[in-house]
């Protein structure tokens, strides 16, 4: 009678019931690994995932360090890790949409599926979304559950490396998709990971000229690899006055705010055209000292509030740049190690040294 | 461990075992009365639910006349009929989004949510749709199981009768939508039941200017009751110069096809003006000898299929117009009767001395 | 060989060289009244324009009092004035847009039309605007000439009170249109002038429920009767509690800011549902400390900066929604002075005792 | 050299008043040489401009083979031709928005700027348009005069044979922006001159992967240098459902159609997924046998009719990937003659050999 597919017998295929993970174990900096966390098991609608590879994200370096926000949201205990790869092993009594076998990452933001977001394709700004690895248990396991709707089956063309860091990824694609590049001068305000995820994206997505901004050398010289046509150091207003008389006068037609900072919300809105679009993806520590009125009421601009990855349209467009060869992401994902080598992991990621960095969990 | 709400007890508060219900006994006319229908069990993701009243569509009419559609589409044996309102008396084991008791109506529209469309906000086109009281059994009967994601709960202040009807509402309610008609001057070629409501549809919607076609005399004089500027005889080609001439002599906006006449293809395109929008919901019995060159091509125009509703964003918009007061639908509900008489109902609707026709099938 | 009209042959009919205005006399508050003031003679792309009826606007009591902002802007000497209409009694020896003795009205906004924003159908925002009345003379005088480009024909079936005040009408349009009100719900932040311009509007635009704030009793009053389904005094925050309890717990879909009060930013943007649309028209004394990242990234909420009205796309909007009888605006119209009482208009209007004040400069 | 206002006294620097040009001299094919045409005049709003570079176009060779189309439009004794770059020689006594001296091209369709489309940035599809080289005198020719609002100043990095083919180009740029194909699948089908442009435009621009059809193997070959993914012959339908099975088994999100083939509208559309877009830029010879309701109602498909360009939205689209490097198009440029050999140009352009084909009529 159903219309939906068979489901296929709940399994999980091997006898252990503990796992290895990283774990919050106290309220203060660092993690830690344990090796007999027991594993979690599926709910009826919940598919159990095996974990092939996971992202260390700038949420996990907060919660790493335990900073004010860390200690005001982060419950002590939990499992943290959001960003992915892994093969489904196992799935509830009543999923019909996942597969035993089929690889997958998986959408961290977590909602009853009831409210006006989630019923209109804007389940990532759901007013009940519950944060995998931050409101309860994540990924830096060998096994985690998550209900079957947030499940994404990951195309046969994507290198694990790259299907383990969809979820920053998707910030990027959102922001840029979001803001709308294609034919247009971009200018991104902070190149840190997502920022230069966001070049690369921009330039996929169809850009012209994109202008970045970073105090750090090695940053601006990494954006120009990856396809912007000017990377300034932000410190000083002359590059903000290069970059409105090239474009025109006028100023560039997208803003991309991707750093929190009070001056580059300030340079960067100076450097938008009137009429033209800015996307904030940036947490600023405290709140932008913004003059609004000036920056965007008389300006008449745009401004979109970015907040996680659109569910799912911002994932099928990943795909489709991802597929059509469109993004360069070797250049970002720089280290990769063990799980057991976590604490180097984060240390790389947290020191500049690297920038996105990845830990395997298991081989296929 | 899961966000989602807690699922209640399935349970069906009746010990009956049957029920009534009209089914499509036979390969021709007619529906048939039964009394002893055995009733549904939801599955685990399905909600069970007594229907109170139901909506007689113009898919209806081709299902009781049985003509070449019905014939090639519906299966003999269903019970017929989707547009309803009812209330919840029985969940599936896992279902978390619906709880018994609450009053609802349903979207007919039921796929695996697993293509594009179904994750992108756009199931209403999904790849795999089937639908109720086509492809399976409807709901001119006292029970019907539809699976939770289906399901919409009914704000308090709309009263059953349009409750019943919220599915060819939505139809409008999608098509006004879709074409976008604030501050816009509208035609609608056709005031059938759908083109009725579009009436007030898109005057509550925002529309200018309302120019309706029909050829039914009676039809004109309600399409002015609801709120249209003028309402033409389609027959000859006058009434579109004069629509042309008092629209800066350029032409109307927005063109909402409901006819599905070739002729409403031509004349309703020949009065759009260059650059206009034309939403056609109208389906032809064979395709329109329509010249897309001259009618879309050159004049820049923006033409929009319309299939179904948005699941769920039309469904939103109408609560919002329904809790607001903007829409008039009293005049286009104009007969209700009993299960039982059935027939008449039918012929009420079928010879045009009704509008949109419901039944009663239940008290709550 | 051209393809425009014929220009006709420059004339200005009467032999008077001197009119009658209201010039800004000097660096201080108040206007002078002079009956010899040159009449201005349109240059070739010029029309000349003699004024019948010119509203006061809120940039006009401004200037009459002569604060910080008035006395950093105005050039000593001018004709200030900018809502009116009027007919055209002399075009230029290159004007081919426009004839003698059509009634019009005249978007203020004077711009090169050279930059982007001219080019593309944003003229209102170019960069290079100057205003009528602001930066020179305006039409608080007998005549008045503006670029052709910048004339409005008048539709015959709007009357001169209301041609009059089309300027600002249109503010209130363009930020309704901007954020898009059909089949939503709406929540206007102060109700002055434009912001009770904005409750027919939204609701002739299509908006479900439509909820005002103001401190002033009187103008909730009129708001309610023009169409507001509640009418909040901002004092205390248990409105936005209610507003959102109302709002399926979630918050409005638009929130129209008008007036610019830094409480109302806080209060509005908390009554807004996560994806909702702001967009902002009021203008701040000084800049609203205003928590971008929580009310804005976090929701995922689109910000509208509002200034002026679209050249032209406002304005025909604007004439659909009039042609069509959609507005009320008889009861925002409330005062009708003589120029020679210039006095009490600009008196009445800034006590507060009426809401938008046309002066009658000469008949047709 | 610079676009800023500054009006130059009206000049035309050389004494000499006739010009080289091609006349369409009979009702018959071909065109003719001649080098004793009158130059040109300015009208107080024109521009008078010394054409370096043209391009000839489809629709030029319609005219040089003299078509039933081009025997009911044409009147003969026109100069032709509507492609170009030049240099502003003289300006009329009213122009304010151009200089002498500055490197130009010019949008071909001349309206009087009154109507609903030319006042809100839509003057490409204005309902009294009348266009360069059809309609009046073209381009073919030493000189040209237009109207200053249709003149566009070329970006100083941008090539003289580039600058030359600003108009179709823009006709692939308008196009690919309707449609939108930032991160979306694209099906081209028809690769004729600017069916390439466009495949180089829609990478540019944002598309993934890029389909495209041709009989012609050469243009194949051509359009999977410039970026395509897969070329297909359009004969037989395997390849359609290899482009549906590629694409998740449900289609391209983007049909842009360029053949103006029945068979091509056919298939493209097959080769589409519920709910994508198509624009249609081809014009077929008779109008397309077309099941509209099959291939856009049901599938709730938007349909967009492509007529120019957006004046100027496109042309700066253009000129931002431009001057962004984004463009590939020195494969389409295939040829450039001395306008003295206009016949072997029109011959290497109709036989296929050559795509592009440009005439140089003066030096700098």
């Amino acid at each position: 009678m159903s219309t939906v597919a068979k489901p296929v017998n709940s399994v999980t295929p091997s006898n252990r019931s503990t796992m290895r993970a990283l774990v919050k174990h106290h309220a203060g900096p660092g993690l830690k690994f344990v090796a007999d966390r027991p594993r979690p098991t599926p709910g009826p609608r919940d598919v159990l995932i095996r974990v092939l590879k996971a992202g260390i994200c700038g949420t996990d370096r907060h919660i790493w360090e335990w900073d004010a926000w860390a200690a005001g949201r982060i419950p002590v205990g939990i499992v943290t890790g959001h960003e992915f790869v892994g093969i489904v092993e196992g799935i509830g009594s009543a999923v019909t949409r996942c597969t035993v076998g089929t690889r997958v990452s998986a959408e961290g933001h977590i909602t009853a599926g009831t409210d006006f977001n989630s019923r209109t394709g804007n389940a990532h700004i759901a007013s009940d979304t519950r944060i995998l690895g931050i409101d309860r248990d994540g990924i830096f396991a060998e096994y985690v559950t998550v209900p079957e709707e947030n499940v994404w089956p990951v195309h046969e063309s994507i290198p694990d490396k790259v299907a383990a860091v969809l979820d920053p990824l998707g910030n990027a694609v959102h922001t840029v998709m979001a803001a709308g590049v294609s034919a247009k001068s971009v200018l991104i305000t902070g190149t840190g990971i997502i920022g230069l995820m966001a070049v690369t994206v921009a330039k996929a997505a169809g850009a012209g000229r994109i202008f970045t901004t970073d105090m750090d050398p090695r940053r601006r010289a990494l954006a120009l690899k990856l396809g912007a046509s000017e990377a300034f150091d932000p410190r000083g207003n002359d590059w903000v006055d290069e970059v409105r008389k090239t474009c025109r006068g006028e100023g560039v037609d997208v803003l991309l705010e991707m750093s929190g900072s009070s001056a580059a919300y300030d340079q960067g809105f100076s450097a938008l055209r009137n009429g033209g679009t800015a996307a904030l993806l940036g947490i600023p520590a405290k709140p932008p000292t913004f003059n609004i009125t000036q920056h965007v009421v008389f300006k008449g601009a745009t401004v979109l509030g970015i907040n996680g990855r659109k569910m799912f349209e911002t994932w099928y467009q990943m795909e489709e740049l991802l597929i059509g060869g469109r993004l360069e992401l070797d250049d970002i994902i720089t280290h990769e190690f063990p799980l057991e080598q976590y604490e180097k992991a984060h240390e790389t990621m947290i020191s500049g040294e690297g920038i996105k960095v990845v830990m395997s969990i298991a081989d296929r």
